[in-house]
């Protein structure tokens, strides 16, 4: 736990002198002020959160880790277990919908194995990471070990330092697991103490039937694994999985190495909530993308104080929601680098109704 | 007004089989149906209004059409008369807001004087046609004559046809003028039967006492003029302005040619009710981009029956939130046409759990 040990006293709060230099900035460029809404406020956080104003944004990467669920045994899922593995695939190819956005947001995906439970082919872009093939079935006992957990945390801080050092300056969540809608909302469940009924949706898309039997097996998994809501670790250990412990390290590295931390949906809002449990001064680098359709999603957001920029219906995951929203950063920051100000462009400003100043 | 009618004559309701087309397609791909939520709702209509899978999105084009308003006089705006002229020059040196959000989303900008008061100096990307320098003041008579209202349009949809021509596949509304909130409240007050109390926001941010002047403009206006509501030109003519007029022209040019019409915020709003009353079907061929933070924004919306895309507080017009609805809007076509078939990737669906189809 060194690793996780060392990371976490690096994390600190937003800068606020990048951020006043940010709204400073925004109130002297061609347009009423605040006129931009909410594009404003997110080129304030990113200045705050990388410390730098203009913030940089050349070169976002994706990470998409994929895991599998042992509680797809309880008919949690609508799709077999086999399709976690043959979207890793999909994914290495360029043919998801992770893909697409994120070609049209410009940035990387990084694809890693936290726990593909069918074998994968060697490749170039994939990186095996692989803590166990699947995670056991939480409502027969714990669906990891802490030392697993732990395992998984730490391959997510890795491939945020190797990408930091080639020169990442954002970092997206995303993943892939059949079945870990189920894990995501036994997680939440545990540790905001809502009830599972509350912050179970249909996910993929099962039906009525699927859904009952997603709430069954997270209450059996809570009640057989008695998670302790006061140990963030050992709840991620108990009910969680392997790529959403690789996300909390993802998460935990972008904070500490202030990187903004564009949060997808549900899945990855569950690993910021245990993040946030580990470290509380990591919510300040999260940037909550969108409102996933999820039902558990908006507890999760309340739960970390954070506003999503997008509200679209989406219930993907894969990094999806992230890529648009990274989009929309783009545009935040182009915003500060490229609208001329009220002086250069020779723009009466209401202060000063005489003439351009 | 044969033009307008002749126009009119050729506005027809979207194409259901390519939006069929388009569903169908959107449910081959690698994800669970539906998932992607209203970015796969906006592929649909995209490929409904053009009546073509997957729609062409290569050439979109930013129509930001400037005027100036004789209500000023009654003090309803932060900004004094000259920042629409000095505005037209920034957006022509490409430093406004607008500017920096078309190029990100690959937009061009046709900008055009409908109606500055100001002189304008020559430019080869500006279109000068101008029907006068500025409204009238509506709270001492109408804005504007019905064939000054008629000239407005026609200049609008000449402009639409004009960039057709230059194959321009989508048309994005923006709007620049002084006092124009103040004209697209009144607007909406009299089509709607609003108060002017509850359409009526901050605008560009004026104070308190300025939001209560525009009240009592508005009052002033429709108690001067008694606008017909039945009658969508009388009521445009009296209490609108030249560059809402213009719009009135792009939107209904938009919809005759089928090339769907994004619509920017509040006074894109207002403009896009009038068409909607000159010709109903209009309605089928529009995009609400975002919801504007002015109140009257929302009535507008509802109005029109249309749920907008982006939520993002946005008041700033120009064409903006357009240019980052275009982004979206092209992202939503590059799932169409970039991503993954179950079956060409090879992933089960869930419809055939023994193997991919």
């Amino acid at each position: 736990m060194s690793d996780l040990t060392k990371l976490r006293s690096r994390i600190g709060p937003p800068d606020a002198g990048a951020e006043v230099e940010a709204r400073r900035r925004l109130d002297q460029l061609t347009k009423p002020p605040g006129s931009l809404g909410r594009l404003e406020e997110l080129a304030v956080r990113l200045a705050g959160i990388t410390g730098t104003c203009p913030p940089p944004l050349r070169n976002p990467v994706i990470f998409t880790l994929a895991g599998d669920h042992g509680v797809v045994a309880q008919g949690v899922s609508a799709y077999p277990q086999i399709v976690t593995a043959q979207m890793v695939e999909n994914f290495l190819r360029g043919g998801a919908a992770v893909n697409v956005l994120a070609r049209h947001a410009a940035a990387r995906i990084v694809v890693a194995d936290l726990g593909v439970a069918s074998p994968l082919p060697r490749h170039a872009a994939l990186r095996d990471l692989k803590v166990a093939p699947g995670t056991a079935d939480m409502t027969v006992g714990p669906a990891m070990t802490r030392a697993q957990a732990i395992q998984a945390i730490e391959a997510g801080i890795g491939l945020v330092e190797v990408e930091r050092a080639r020169g990442a300056d954002l970092v997206g969540t995303g993943e892939m697991g059949i079945g870990n809608t189920t894990a995501a909302s036994a997680l939440v469940a545990a540790l905001t103490g809502a009830t599972a009924e509350s912050v179970t949706g249909p996910g993929t898309g099962v039906d009525a039937a699927g859904r009952r039997r997603k709430v069954e097996a997270i209450r059996r998994a809570l009640t057989r694994n008695a998670p302790d809501p006061a140990d963030a670790l050992d709840t991620l250990a108990k009910v969680g999985g392997f790529e959403i412990a690789g996300l909390v390290g993802v998460i935990l590295a972008g904070a500490a190495y202030r990187l903004p931390v564009v949060l997808d949906g549900f899945i990855a809002g569950a690993a910021a909530l245990v993040a946030a449990r580990l470290e509380p001064t990591a919510r300040t680098a999260l940037i909550a993308a969108h409102r996933s359709a999820e039902p558990g999603h908006t507890r999760v957001l309340e739960a970390l104080g954070l506003e999503p920029y997008l509200e679209l219906g989406m219930r993907l995951g894969e990094g999806t929601g992230a890529a648009l929203c990274i989009d929309l950063a783009r545009a935040a920051v182009s915003v500060l680098t490229e609208m001329a100000t009220f002086k250069s462009a020779g723009v009466t400003d209401r202060a000063d109704p005489a003439g351009a100043s």
